[in-house]
C-alpha cells in the first residue's frame, strides 16, 4: 500500500498529458516560430491549449501568456507591474502568508524603494477586508494575494477583495496567485475584477516547467523575459510546446469533472479530519474543515516533530509534507503558520496532507491506521 | 521523402530523452523540494543530469544552474550581471549579431542608463579582436558574445576573447551564448576564461522549456527568478525534473559521439555547398564553408525571395528557415545578415539550412534536386 498525500507539492501527470507531451517531443516537434508547416503544426498545439485554458476562466485567448511555471508567473506579475507602473506609485499591498514566489520579489522591490504593506490575517487565515480597504492609496499600484493558501488551505475571498480594490482605486492592479486554487475552483477574473492570475501546470496533473499568467487586456505590465518576441513580445523564448500542450490537456480535463473531484476530495477530507480528531492531542490548523480548500488539511500532532512524523510515515510509503515543499529546506519555518500566530508547539508538529482526484478512501484509512500505530510510539520516544 | 533542415530552430527529441521524460512525469513524479523519498528520488534525476553536464564542460557540478531555456539563460547572464555589478560600472560590450535573447536585454539595460558597445564584425562574421581589446575599460562589467552565430554559423574565437577580456580587466565577466555551439564543440569554460555560458536543451535533441547557465563559482550574478530558493537560491521555482533529466540524457548522448556527428555533418555540408555552387546565382553567406559551424549553411538564391523559396520547398516536405526561427516573424530582418553588410538582394534571398546528426545524404540530394527543379521556375516568375 502507498498513500501519496503531497499533491499540493506536485501531482502525477494525467495519461493524456503524457501522450501529448510524447507526440510533441517526437513527431510534431517543430519550433512554433518557424514559418513552415512544422512550425504551424507546433503553433496549433499552443492555440488549442490557449483556447481550452481561456474557456475555463471565461477570458479571451489573447489574455493568456505561458511561462515556465507558477514562480515565474508570480515574479512576472509582481515585478512586471512594478516596472510598468513605477511612475504612478511605489506602494504595494500583500498578505503575510504569500508563497515565496510572491514574497521574495516583494522583498526585492522593497530594497529598490517600493513600500510594501501586509494586510493581517486572523487565526483561521481570513483576511481583514476593512483593513485592505483602508490601506489602498492613490499610489497603490498593486494588490497581490493568493486565493488558496498552500500550507493550510485557507480560501481568501478574492471576489470581495477585487471589488474593494477597484472601488477604492481603479488604477490599482489586482493580482491573484491561483496556483493552489486553479482546478479546484471555478475562477472568473472578469467578474471578480482580477487583472493578473498566476497558474502552475504541475499542480493540476500537467507537466512541470510550465504555467501561465492571465493578463487582462487593459492591464499594464512589462515583460520579464526578453528576446525573440514570442507571445506578442510578452514572454520571449522558444515556446515549450510539449509543456503548453500538456497544460492545455490537463486544464481541460480537470475542469471537465471539477464538481465530482471537489466533492470527492471534500468528503475524504471531512472523513479524515473527523477520524483524526478522535485521536489525542491533534489540532487542525487554519480554516474550519468545510471552509478550507477541498484538497489541503494541515494538522498538528502535538508532541511529535513534523520531520520525525514525516519520515516515519515515509517508511510506510505515506508521503506528506511539513509545511509546503517549497519552504521545506528553509530553517525559518512556515510563513503561513507564523502568520496565523500558532503556538511553537503547534507549528513544530504541523503536517500538511494534500489530496487530488485520485486519492482514495483506502489511502486515508491506511494513513489513519499508520498514525494510530506510530503516534503513541513517537510521543513516548519524544518524552525521553 | 522529407528533409528536415531546420535543426538550428529546434530538433527532434532523442528516444532516450522521451523515455526519461515519460518516467519522471508518470512514475518518479515527485517534487525535488519534498523531504520524503519521492522528493529524494526526483532530486536524484537532477543530480545525475548535473553530473553529466558538468562532465561535458569539465566544470564543477555546483556551477550548473537550470533555467527554462536558452532565452532565460541569456537574459539572466546579462541582467543578473548588470544587477550584481552596477556599483563597479555600467559599461557592457557585445557584438552586433547577437540573438535577441541577448540583444533585447541589452537594449533594456541601455534604457536604464547602461552603456553598450558593439564590436564590429567583418563580412565573414569574424570579430575584430584588437577592437575588443581597445574597448575594455575599468568600468566594463560584462563582455557577452555568442560562440556560433545562429543565422550563418560563424564561429567566434571565444577562447582568444576570453584571454583578452581577462588580461585587460580581470573584473569583467565574460559571457558566452553557446546555444548553437554546445553539442557541436568541446567547450572548456575554465581553460577559456568563460565565466557564464548559456545552453538550450531543445537544440541538442533534449526537451523544450529547459536549459542551463554555467556560472563560475567566483562570478557575481544576481538571480532573475526569486522564490522558494531552489538551486541554492539562484533560480527558484519547482525544478522541471522531466526537462532537466531529459537535458542530462541529451547532453551525455550528444557528447558521447560528438566527433562522428561533427565530421558527418561537416562532410554533408561541404558536399551540399559544393553542389549548390554549381548552380547559377548562388552565394554562400558568412564564413567559408570549412570554417563555419558543421551544422549551419546560409545561402542566398539571388532573385528568389526567401519566403517564396521556403514555402515552395515546404510543399515538397523540405523544411528550412529564412534567417533564424526566432526572428522569422519580425519585419526588421536579420540582425546577423545586416551586421555582415550583405547587399539587400542577398539578404532578401537568404535561406538557412541546418543539420543534425540524423541528417542524411539522401535528404541533401533530395533537397538539391528540388532546388534544381524549382529555382528556374521561381526566377522566371519573379521577373514577371
Amino acid at each position: 500500500m502507498e498513500a501519496y498525500l503531497d499533491n499540493s507539492a506536485t501531482t502525477r501527470c494525467y495519461e493524456e498529458v503524457k501522450d501529448i507531451v510524447v507526440k510533441t517531443m517526437t513527431e510534431d516537434f517543430g519550433n512554433p516560430s518557424a514559418m513552415h508547416l512544422k512550425g504551424v503544426d507546433a503553433e496549433n498545439y499552443i492555440k488549442e491549449a490557449t483556447k481550452e485554458i481561456a474557456k475555463t476562466l471565461k477570458v479571451q485567448e489573447k489574455e493568456i501568456f505561458f511561462t515556465s511555471g507558477g514562480t515565474e508567473s508570480d515574479n512576472w506579475a509582481v515585478i512586471g507591474t512594478a516596472l510598468a507602473k513605477n511612475r504612478q506609485g511605489k506602494h504595494i499591498i500583500t498578505t503575510p502568508f504569500e508563497h515565496a514566489a510572491v514574497s521574495a520579489p516583494m522583498e526585492w522591490l522593497q530594497k529598490q524603494g517600493y513600500e510594501i504593506t501586509e494586510i493581517p490575517v486572523d487565526e483561521k487565515g481570513n483576511i481583514f477586508l476593512e483593513k485592505l480597504s483602508g490601506t489602498i492609496r492613490e499610489d497603490t499600484i498593486l494588490v497581490s494575494t493568493m486565493m488558496v493558501n498552500n500550507e493550510m488551505g485557507a480560501v481568501l475571498s478574492v471576489e470581495e477583495m477585487g471589488r474593494l480594490v477597484h472601488e477604492k482605486n481603479p488604477q490599482t492592479t489586482f493580482h491573484v496567485d491561483a496556483i493552489q486554487a486553479y482546478g479546484k475552483y471555478r475562477i472568473y477574473p472578469k467578474k471578480w475584477n482580477i487583472d493578473l492570475l498566476s497558474v502552475s501546470s504541475h499542480k493540476i496533473h500537467g507537466p512541470k516547467g510550465v504555467g501561465f499568467l492571465y493578463v487582462n487586456e487593459k492591464t499594464k505590465i512589462q515583460p520579464l523575459i526578453l528576446g525573440g518576441g514570442q507571445q506578442k513580445g510578452m514572454r520571449s523564448g522558444t515556446d515549450n510546446v510539449p509543456g503548453i500542450a500538456g497544460l492545455g490537456v490537463a486544464a481541460k480535463k480537470i475542469y471537465s469533472h471539477i464538481d465530482e473531484n471537489v466533492s470527492s476530495m471534500m468528503e475524504l477530507k471531512k472523513y479524515f479530519a473527523q477520524e483524526l480528531l478522535k485521536l489525542e492531542n491533534v489540532e487542525i490548523n487554519g480554516p474550519e474543515v468545510e471552509k478550507g480548500a477541498p484538497h489541503i488539511l494541515n494538522v498538528s500532532f502535538l508532541g511529535v516533530r513534523s520531520e520525525v512524523l514525516l519520515h516515519t510515515l515515509e517508511d510506510m510509503n505515506i508521503y506528506v509534507s511539513a509545511g509546503s515543499a517549497c519552504s521545506s529546506h528553509k530553517r525559518a519555518g512556515s510563513a503561513s503558520l507564523t502568520a496565523l500566530r500558532l503556538t511553537p508547539e503547534r507549528k513544530e508538529s504541523a503536517i500538511r496532507f494534500s489530496f487530488c482526484e485520485f486519492t482514495t478512501k483506502e489511502e486515508i484509512d491506511y494513513t489513519l491506521e499508520a498514525l494510530k500505530k506510530v503516534l503513541p510510539m513517537l510521543r513516548r520516544y519524544a518524552r525521553k
